[in-house]
């Protein structure tokens, strides 16, 4: 792959600090507008109220350089970029009640705090305030508000995964590109349509963003059972503590081997796991195979994904750069 | 009041009946769009499943009758009435949940048959519909999305005053302004601007639209206390069950009056009110004025709202029509 000699491409966390460097300021101002009850627990979200800053802005940063992928300045971009980060947030706000999440970014979550109605409105503000700020751009509009539904749909579908014993992997997949790949898409979507990309151009984008959407879906649900909580934010085994149908986990119910069918009979006890019963779940999804699964499928991901985004013919730098955020996202794990 | 003679004007019934035959189709033609998961609550929610109708449809009427006002035909502002009722009835999705309540237009609502979660996305799901539809159309979806985030605010506030017990009226007005002028003026509002009105016309009739939502308001906390079940579909004495401080109940506990102190008693009771308590509670705040004040209110809303919508200079028989809705609105618990 060649680089521009003159602009040596950046490291994946000199990107994502660019990034927030350029989109914190824009989001800062866009939930200015909020209305003032809204204002404490959505601030509390992005983490402002103690000093910390917002989470990795790795959608917005998708969204600039697929701008740039397309011979764009990246500040065209910055609409795409808040707003996703906008729609992001809405989601985790409602993923967290809807799921009953008490932790996230290692700070209790916005219901825990602020009560379960506020939580609701806090997300409904976001989503409204993102379409608000895209009212002059009706593309990028429809884009990210179809995201929006897919995103919906794929929350749903996890939502009926819980009651259901049967699911297989296929459904989960989906569930998953639902869920993950279709606002990552839309990212780079975005910010390539805003970048004046060509329609092929855009098709390719949003397809690289959706693959590394899912391949980010694999490698969290990997961190949902093996993730440091010093990494994660969350309890250690907080996906097997909840009995989440995660890809590794369907991958090894699903497995056919003695492995599975134990995990399936700690799933199926009605009572709490304890400590010791969550370890053994942990070695269970792992001999049957769900981890090494989980983390192939996320690599072959990743390779598609750059397939797809050399498909799009993007200028080489952002070509680069665009890898690099790729490789991050897919094998953050490792 | 001149009305055109060639087409007299239709009493409120027939309006409300030709804005629903209008709008239905195209509000059935928009949720078809919403993915499948999200569909069942919908129109479990919209009384479809069970060969019922939507409900009033008095959004969309004052919407295609702003159109009217101004001098176009009532079609260019179908997408205007389609949206209005779309974000209606995601606010009342969330509202559910967040005040926990169980029935609504005699069903039992989307969170007890669905779960809150399902609830909480299918709600979400028709604000990002909204917005989608109103792609082209960015001034309409401006006046939307601000509308929504004052209703968020409103609702914030009335979630706030649960814990208080020193609300006074001013601030319960302003949450009521939040809550449901917003909607009807925004509704308003955006059927001007699709008619092509002008900038005057367009203020005016938000304006008429703002005093009725309130005039709405204080109609609907009085029915929420003395409306029968077979009209409100709700229980009877819904809002003081709740001990929620509605415009009448705020009015009589800050009336300084003996009947006042004792509704505080009553509502600062721990347990649940028994019926005797709830007839007394109600009692109580006629005794301390509440019941009065609120009517006379809204009947001096109703005037207001009169003169505003006089003032956008409509055409006559819009105007009667406007005029016979507002009156339906602003009494219907008389």
């Amino acid at each position: 792959m060649s680089v521009d000699v003159a602009t040596p491409a950046r490291t994946a966390p000199e990107i994502l600090s660019w990034s927030r460097d350029l989109v914190e300021p824009e989001l800062r101002s866009a939930t200015a507008r909020l209305s003032e009850s809204v204002k404490p627990p959505t601030y509390h979200h992005f983490g402002w109220t103690d000093g910390g800053g917002s989470g990795k802005v790795l959608r917005p940063a998708m969204a600039l350089l697929s701008a740039e992928a397309v011979g764009s300045a990246p500040e065209p971009a910055l609409p795409a970029a808040v707003t996703v980060e906008l729609v992001h947030n809405f989601s985790l706000l409602h993923d967290d009640v809807v799921d009953g999440d008490a932790t996230r970014r290692h700070r209790a979550t916005v219901w825990k705090v602020f009560g379960v109605g506020t939580a609701i409105l806090a997300g409904d503000a976001l989503l409204a305030l993102a379409a608000e700020l895209l009212a002059e751009r009706p593309a990028q509009l429809r884009i990210l508000m179809i995201a929006v539904a897919d995103l919906i749909e794929g929350q749903c579908a996890d939502l009926r995964f819980e009651d259901r014993d049967d699911v297989d992997v296929a459904e989960c997949r989906d569930m998953a590109k639902g869920k993950t790949a279709a606002l990552l898409g839309a990212s780079c979507a975005m910010g390539a349509v805003a970048g004046g990309g060509g329609r092929e151009q855009i098709r390719q984008l949003r397809s690289f963003g959706e693959e590394i959407g899912l391949a980010f879906q694999f490698v969290d649900d990997l961190l949902g059972i093996w993730g440091e909580q010093a990494v994660t934010g969350k309890p250690v085994y907080s996906d097997l503590r909840n009995r989440k149908k995660s890809l590794p986990v369907v991958a090894a119910l699903r497995s056919g081997t003695r492995e599975g069918r134990q995990l399936a009979q700690l799933y199926g006890k009605p009572d709490d796991l304890t400590s010791p019963e969550l370890a053994r779940a942990a070695e269970l999804v792992e001999g049957a195979g769900g981890r090494r699964w989980a983390q192939e499928q996320a690599d072959q991901l990743l390779e598609k994904a750059l397939s797809r985004l050399h498909a799009a013919v993007p200028r080489p730098r952002a070509e680069a750069e665009l890898t690099a955020l790729a490789r991050l996202v897919a094998r953050r794990d490792r």
